[in-house]
C-alpha cells in the first residue's frame, strides 16, 4: 500500500515509470510488454510539462500570466454579482528571482466548499459550459499560476475568501496533486480579515520584474483602458502604488447567456443532442435547445429534412439525423441574440483614451454585432492621433478580447494581421507593404465574444477567422477614414492659414497705395487696412 | 437516475447547463449561485471546442493531422517492437466534404484490453512518463483524430488489432464520451483478418484534399525522407498508390530511458521527489533517481548544502531542500545520456535526400548532442544544391522534430528563425535581411530529443530555446559553409575553363608561326600542338 502510494506519487511528478514494464523476449517489447506502460496522463501533469503552452514560459512572462489570471477571475466575478471592482494589484520582489504576488478584490468571495477546486485543479470552473461573454472561459488559468509557484518554489498559495461581512473568512493553502489534477489542502483555517467580503490570493513564484512593453504595469495600465468601471490599486515591486481610478460608475450591462445556434452545432454533436434531449418532439427539440429556431422555422427545416415535426428526437436514424442536418444548413435562420456579449461603448472608449494619452484626434466605433461559427462576436475600435503620441516608427497598438489586453504574440493575431491588411495610404498615413503604418497613431482593438477563439490556451491572440478579420477591417477603415479626413482638415488649414498671412503681409503696402493715388486722410486709409483685413478673414474661414 | 444521465450528457456536448444555477434575489449571481454552477471540465471537452489547438482547425488541415497522428502511432509502435515499418495510408472520398483515411501497419498490435483507451480517451499512453526519445509525447493525437471524426460526422472510428498470426483479430468501433473522457465501445467483435499482426484504424471525417504543400502527399513524401527504413504504400482519393520502398533494412538503434538530469528538475519538483523516494540516504537518492549523480558528485552537492549524504530524504525541510537545489545548481554535472535520442545519421540523411531530389552538390551535418532545460537534443542538417532543385524564389526547407515532418507553423518555429539568423551571402547565397536565402537550395534540418518543445499541441513548430536555435545555427553554417565552397570551386572551374578555350584558340596559329620561323616539317608542328596543349591541360588542372 505505501509502496503504491509512492510510486503514484513519482508518478505524478512525470518521471519515468522506472522498472514497470515487463522486460519482453528478446530485449524488444510486445503488444504485452507495452501494455503495462499504457495509462492516463492527468491533465496537470500534461500543463506542467507544456507550461509555456498556459503562458508560463519565462520568468517575466510567469508574472505578468499570474497577474492577469487572477485580476481577470477578481473582475469577472465582480461584475457577475453586480459590484463596482476594487482591486488590489501588489508584487514583492523576495529573492532575486522570486516574487510574491497579491491581488485582492471586493467582489462576491467563493463558497468555502469550492475554494480548494478552484485553485487546485486544472479544468474547472463556472464559465466553461456556458454561452456568455467573460474573460476567463476554460477553468485553467489561475490553478496554473498555482502550480506554476508550486512547481518553482515549493510553496503552496495562499488564499483568503469571504462571502460576506458576517461570515467568515477562510485561509486556505493549497497544492495541486499533479498526478491527480486534485487539490491538496496543506492548511486551512478561520482567520480575521479587514475586508467584508472578497477573494485574496497570494502566489510565490520564480519571476522576473521588468518595466516597459509585456509589463505587470503595461497590462495594468492597458486593462484601466479597457474596463473604465474598476478602480485598481497597484503597487510595484518598488512600493511606489499608482491608482486607476474609475472613470464611469455605471456597471457594464449584465450579458445574457443564450442558447446554441444551429449553425454552430455539427452533426455528431446534433446526433447526440437528439439522443440526449428531454423533449419529446422533434418541433420542440428544435424551438427549446436552440436560439432563433420559432415554431414556423422548426417546421421549415423538419419539412426540408422530409421529418415529422412531432416525431421523437430519440428515435431518428443516423441517415435521419444527416438529412436534418442539412436542412438546418439550408434553411435561413436569424442571427444569434447578441445581448450575450457587452461591448464597451464609443462614449467609454473615447473617455478612456482620453485618459489614456493626450492627443490632437480621438474617434471610436463599436460595429453591429457579428457570427462566427454560430458564435456572436462584435469588434470595438478606436483609434488617437497626433498630440503627445510619438510620431516616429510604428503606431502603437493595444489588442482587447473581452476586455482582456492581449500583450504577447501580436504577430499570430487576427487583429494586427488586419491592421497590416488595412490600406492607410488611404488616410493620408504611410505604410510599407505587409507592415503596420507608422505615425503618431494608437490604435485600440476590442473583440467581445461568448467564445473568443484563441490560438493557444495562454490566450495571447485570436485565430485568424474570416469573419472576424472581415468586422475588425471595417472598424478600422471607419475610423481610419475619420483619421484622413482630419488630417486633410489640418492639412487644409495650415495651407489656408499660410496664404492668409501672405496676403495680410501685402494689405499694409495695398492701403498705402491707395492712401497715395486716392490722397485719403490716415484714418481713412486705418479704416481701409481694416477692412481688407476683415476681408481676409472671411475669405478663408 | 435517468434524468441525471440526460442532464450529464447535454454536458458533455459542452453545452450550457441551463437553469441548474440558484437564482439569486436581486437577480445577480452570488457567491452561493455561482457554486452551484462551478465543476470540472474534462479535457475532451476542452479540446473539443479548441480543437485548433490540435491541428484540426479546417478540413483540409484535420485530413493531414488524422494522417500524421496515425502514422507517427505507426512507426513509434514497429520500432518499439524492433518490427521495419511497413505502412498503408489510403485516402477514399466519401462525399463532397467527407473522406475516409485508412492506416494500417506491421506493428506488434495492441492487447484486447488497452484498445479503446487508446483511441477512445485523450492524455492517455505510455510515452509521457519517460524520458526516451519518441515521436508521439502526449498521448493527445490519435484519439483527438477520433474525436474529431466523431464530431464532424457523427460516426465511430473503426480499429483491427492483432499481437501475433496466432491470435484473434479484434475488431472496435469506439466513441468519446467527451464529458468524461472515456471511451464507449459501440461495437466489439473477433473478424478474419488476411494481416498476422498489426493495427488498422479506419476514421470518416469532414476533410478536404488537396495537393501541395501542407498536403498529405507531401507529409508522406518527407516522412519517407526522414525514415529511410520504412516501406510506406500511399492510395490518395483517385486511387492510383504510390510506394515508398525503404533505402536501409537496418533499424535505426533503440533510443535508452533515462533519468531526469538534475539541472532539468525545479525546487518543487525536487521537494516531491524528496517525499516520495524508496531510498533511505541522500546520496541514495541522489545517485539511483538522477542520472549523472555519481556517489563522489552526489557528497560534493551534500557538503556545498551542508547536508548529511545519509540523511533520510523525507526529513528534508523545505529550507534545507532549497539549499540542496541551490548546491546540485553550483555543482559541475556532466551533460546527461545521450543514447535517449538517436539521430537519422549523416550518410542515411544523404541518401534520403539523393532520392528525393537530384541536386549538383549534397552535404549533411549531424551535431554532437546538447541539452536544454535538462533535456537532451540533436540537431541534424542536410542541404543540396542546384541541380533539378528550383532557383527563383526562396529556398525549399524541410522541418523535423523527431523524424516527424512538421508541415504548418513555419514562422513560428525555431528552425525556420536560425535559417533566417544565419547569414548565407557568407556562403555566396543572396538574401535580403529578415528574410531565408534564395537559390536553388533544398535544406532539412531534424530536431531529436527526449522532449521537444512544441509551441502547441498540434506540434508544429520548435519553440525558441537559445540552446535549441544555436545547435541548429552551427548546423547551417557547417554545411553552409561546404555549399558556399562548392559554388566557389564550380565558379573558378568555369572561370579556369573559360581561360582555356580561349588560350586553346590561339594554340594552332603559334604552331603554325612557330612552323614557319623554324621550317618545321608538318609532323614537328602537329607535336608542338599536341605538346602546347597538354601543357594547357596541365596547367590548368
Amino acid at each position: 500500500m505505501a509502496k503504491q502510494k509512492i510510486a503514484d506519487q513519482v508518478n505524478l511528478l512525470s518521471l519515468p515509470a522506472n522498472a514497470k514494464a515487463k522486460p519482453a523476449r528478446n530485449g524488444k517489447a510486445t503488444a504485452q510488454s507495452m501494455a503495462t506502460r499504457q495509462r492516463e496522463i492527468s491533465v496537470s501533469e500534461f500543463f506542467s510539462r507544456n507550461r509555456h503552452l498556459l503562458g508560463f514560459d519565462n520568468p517575466r512572462r510567469a508574472l505578468l500570466t499570474g497577474v492577469k489570471e487572477a485580476v481577470d477571475n477578481s473582475l469577472d466575478a465582480c461584475e457577475e454579482a453586480g459590484i463596482l471592482p476594487e482591486i488590489e494589484v501588489a508584487l514583492e520582489q523576495l529573492a532575486d528571482d522570486r516574487y510574491l504576488m497579491r491581488v485582492v478584490d471586493n467582489g462576491p468571495g467563493i463558497v468555502k466548499g469550492q475554494i480548494s477546486n478552484i485553485f487546485g485543479k486544472l479544468l474547472y470552473g463556472s464559465k466553461f459550459h456556458r454561452l456568455r461573454m467573460s474573460r476567463g472561459q476554460q477553468g485553467i488559468g489561475i490553478s496554473a499560476a498555482s502550480m506554476y509557484g508550486q512547481l518553482t518554489t515549493g510553496k503552496a498559495p495562499r488564499i483568503i475568501s469571504r462571502t460576506g461581512p458576517k461570515r467568515p473568512a477562510h485561509y486556505y493553502e493549497i497544492q495541486i496533486d499533479t498526478a491527480r489534477n486534485k487539490p491538496q489542502i496543506i492548511r486551512e483555517e478561520e482567520i480575521e480579515w479587514d475586508h467584508g467580503k472578497g477573494t485574496q490570493i497570494e502566489i510565490e513564484m520564480e519571476a522576473k520584474y521588468q518595466r516597459g512593453k509585456q509589463s505587470v504595469d503595461e497590462y495594468v495600465r492597458q486593462t484601466a483602458v479597457a474596463n473604465p468601471h474598476m478602480t485598481l490599486r497597484y503597487t510595484p515591486p518598488d512600493g511606489k502604488s499608482i491608482v486607476y481610478e474609475r472613470s464611469t460608475k455605471e456597471m457594464p450591462p449584465e450579458p445574457k447567456e443564450i442558447k446554441p445556434h444551429p449553425y454552430g452545432v455539427e452533426l455528431g454533436v446534433l446526433m447526440k443532442m437528439l439522443q440526449a434531449t428531454p423533449h419529446r418532439t422533434l418541433q420542440g427539440f428544435m424551438t427549446q435547445e436552440f436560439s432563433r429556431v420559432s415554431v414556423r422555422v422548426a417546421k421549415e427545416i423538419c419539412e426540408k429534412a422530409d421529418l415529422k415535426p412531432n416525431g421523437r428526437p430519440k428515435s431518428i436514424a443516423r441517415e435521419e439525423s444527416d438529412r436534418l442536418f442539412k436542412a438546418i444548413n439550408a434553411t435561413k435562420l436569424m442571427r444569434p441574440p447578441t445581448d450575450c456579449i457587452v461591448p464597451i461603448g464609443e462614449e467609454l472608449l473615447l473617455q478612456s483614451l482620453q485618459q489614456n494619452v493626450t492627443a490632437e484626434f480621438y474617434t471610436s466605433t463599436t460595429r453591429p454585432p457579428a457570427v462566427y461559427r454560430g458564435n456572436p462576436f462584435q469588434i470595438e475600435v478606436a483609434i488617437a492621433y497626433g498630440g503627445d503620441i510619438d510620431p516616429n516608427g510604428s503606431i502603437g497598438l493595444m489588442r482587447f478580447a473581452n476586455r482582456v489586453p492581449l500583450l504577447y504574440q501580436p504577430s499570430a493575431c487576427a487583429i494586427t494581421k488586419s491592421l497590416i491588411d488595412t490600406d492607410w495610404r488611404n488616410y493620408k498615413m504611410s505604410q510599407s507593404s505587409n507592415s503596420l503604418p507608422s505615425g503618431p497613431l494608437l490604435v485600440m482593438v476590442h473583440m467581445a465574444s461568448v467564445w473568443v477563439p484563441f490560438t493557444s490556451e495562454s490566450k495571447d491572440a485570436v485565430a485568424n477567422y474570416d469573419e472576424i478579420t472581415k468586422e475588425i477591417r471595417l472598424g478600422l477603415q471607419e475610423c481610419g477614414r475619420r483619421v484622413g479626413e482630419h488630417i486633410g482638415r489640418v492639412k487644409r488649414e495650415a495651407e489656408a492659414a499660410r496664404k492668409k498671412d501672405y496676403i495680410g503681409q501685402y494689405i499694409g503696402h495695398i492701403a498705402e497705395a491707395l492712401q497715395e493715388i486716392l490722397s485719403d486722410s490716415d484714418k481713412k486709409t486705418k479704416d481701409v487696412q481694416a477692412n481688407l483685413k476683415g476681408l481676409l478673414e472671411r475669405s478663408r474661414s
